[in-house]
């Protein structure tokens, strides 16, 4: 897979005027291996999974193994018990560096803090791999940290919101914000392992739940009609659950959950670096991040991922990709979840602005996802500002009229 | 190369109570391919190297094609208006960011500086290259901010330094100092081209040659000991006119680049991402990153390294590795280089204190590079501070000795 060529290849002969000028290149690649792993009772004490997460196999002596967790501040609150004593019953010599992570937070002074953190702890290079607990913006923060710190040590990623079971913690990017911009820095670094404990969610707020959800709906939109039909039916008792529940909803949780994880990854795996700027898990990320940033701290992630969606979803019927019974089976699952459609910030001006960004992302083109009926997509690069005033004002009526009916 | 493995491979199934948990594994490779160029007269308008490296072929149409360069104050102050004539006779729309560079300045605020030059030139992400002309400190820091950049951008290298064109200039590295720590924070992200123009050097002071010569004596000691004779019959005088000169002379400076250049490139072409830690071309790095961080500004980064090397090659003459002979004519080649042998952090508790972090940064064993004769190498990794405090006694007695003979 490497192979060094210098051109013309006289490595050992004197340079002579007139002859060729030396060059050479350099081809490789980097491999890359990475585990996901739904992992019940993570924090029982008896599942050795998370004191052997992301290491080589143990150095025999009695040298106990070594481990830096960086736990964000809520999760301290209300699992940090459980983490220590978990930490001491597996024999692990720890620190718990706590972090307080939320998107006005996401920050290269957030990164720095785990930084200075892993330094205290004298973090060894490769064998002693820091242990993420949080949500999605705690894993990226720390994703971010860990891929710079000796230019790349390894974590363990542990989700404990929805958005961070199903979106950030399974791929491979980290990232923080700079300026106005949303993840502006960042790298693709993923964790050695992601360990997926949905019994984190009982103790997440509603919204944070409904937040998550909105991710799942963006795989189901464009590539799972049934994940589609799945929210249609059990969507908004799952949310009120927190993917919980009894024996009856809970294969059902499970299904969802695994549905989301798995179509994600098999979108990330043959890109993982993006190469391939067409991306259809880019749905609802095209608008998203400039009206998330602009409204700080109004919006939550993926309640800006549900307008984007909303937004696309118009723009899509409009040009006949979408029938008019799916686009109001779309908006509608969006209100039973209680996910916004509309914003003020979906104005002509910022959705341009926005889109303009968006293109020099994806080097100089539109590259947008369109859906295609309920479970497809189609990539455009001529969307136009007329078409994108005429769906939010569509939106905006859609909006008043079903916030009268009483939806958030 | 890419693999999605769900274990077990489900899919679409239910969740079923008792049935195994599901998890996968994400198997695949990053391919990177990047070229090392001498290219001579870098700046002339009549060569399009420097216009087209890095970048796709131009789309057709009238669009000019956009760079944004970054070039240390100077190199702008020596240069940059034969950049901006290179620019404008090459039809490039452009716009250049100066930045002053050197060790106490490669910081994350440096980084940070480029990446809101590149936000306000609205760089594309893949397809407008960000020029870095400077030293080795601006090439890492640029490196940096586009390896970063939306998750990375590509760049192209111009060093215009000794140490820029056989060390920093040839590599994947990139990074900054954080804290007391040297390079504590950076990524493995190669430009897309290198062009190394040795006619920069013309203008470079004696001191920063040596510096960078440093590191060509480093290649030397461990792999080439024809390259050591070269350093031991021209290397004063290619310092002293800085690796230009007459007919006589460029043939040999030619000699010295190209097998500096070729030596480190071998070395790093199988090992990009360091997942071996054993690396001849660590010698001399071992102590010296502590070195040069305590004693900041006071000595250059090849100087460091120079410090480190006199102290290994004292440590393997009385492990019987290096002859008496081979470490005399080694020192005495350092001196007539005037390059440091011995500093007052050479002592035991700095020593010992540089080597802890190293092995921290090798994973928990020293992996300590050892010459062996002149043009090899060894790992050890039981180096007892008796040595290191015998070597450096050693040392500040051939300094006193050596410096009243009127070296530097």
């Amino acid at each position: 897979m490497t192979t060094l060529a210098p051109r013309p290849p006289h490595p050992h002969g004197l340079f002579t005027a007139g002859e060729p000028v030396r060059s050479w290149t350099v081809s490789t690649a980097k491999p890359v291996r990475y585990e996901v792993a739904f992992t019940p009772d993570v924090l029982d004490p008896r599942n050795p999974a998370l004191a052997r997460a992301g290491a080589p196999a143990p150095a025999p002596g009695p040298a106990p193994a070594r481990r830096l967790l960086v736990v964000e501040t809520t999760v301290d609150e209300l699992y940090g018990d459980r983490v220590r004593a978990y930490c001491a019953a597996r024999g692990l010599d720890h620190a718990v560096h706590v972090l307080t992570a939320h998107e006005r937070l996401k920050t290269m002074d957030a990164v720095f803090s785990v930084v200075e953190a892993m330094d205290r702890f004298g973090v060894a290079r490769r064998s002693e791999p820091v242990v993420a607990l949080g949500g999605g913006v705690l894993l990226d923060v720390v994703g971010l940290a860990c891929s710079l710190y000796r230019r790349s040590t390894p974590y363990v990623r542990v989700p404990t919101t929805l958005v961070g079971l199903v979106d950030a913690g399974v791929g491979a990017k980290t990232g923080v914000n700079f300026g106005p911009y949303k993840n502006r820095l960042g790298t693709y670094h993923p964790a050695a392992q992601t360990l997926l404990d949905p019994a984190f969610l009982a103790t997440l707020d509603r919204r944070h739940v409904g937040n998550g959800t909105a991710e799942i709906l963006k795989l189901a939109l464009i590539k799972d009609r049934a994940l589609f039909r799945l929210l249609e039916a059990y969507g908004p008792r799952l949310i009120a659950e927190r993917f919980q529940g009894g024996p009856a909803l809970r294969p059902v949780a499970r299904e969802v959950l695994g549905r989301a994880v798995h179509g994600m990854l098999e979108e990330l795996q043959g890109n993982l670096w993006e190469h391939e700027l067409e991306r259809v898990v880019d749905y609802g990320h095209s608008f998203s991040p400039t009206l998330e940033m602009r409204a700080l701290p109004e919006l939550l992630h993926g309640e800006a991922v549900c307008l984007d969606m909303a937004l696309t979803t118009v723009v899509a019927e409009r040009r006949g990709l979408v029938r008019p019974a799916e686009r109001r089976r779309v908006l509608d699952l969006m209100r039973a979840l209680r996910l916004p459609v509309w914003h003020r910030l979906c104005a002509p001006a910022v959705l341009e602005e926005a889109l303009a960004d968006t293109v020099r992302h994806r080097d100089g083109s539109q590259r947008l996802p369109l859906p295609v009926g309920i479970g497809g997509a189609v990539f455009v690069d001529d969307l136009t500002p007329d078409e994108l005033a005429a769906a939010a004002a569509h939106l905006k009526e859609y909006h008043a009229r079903t916030a009268v009916a009483g939806h958030a």
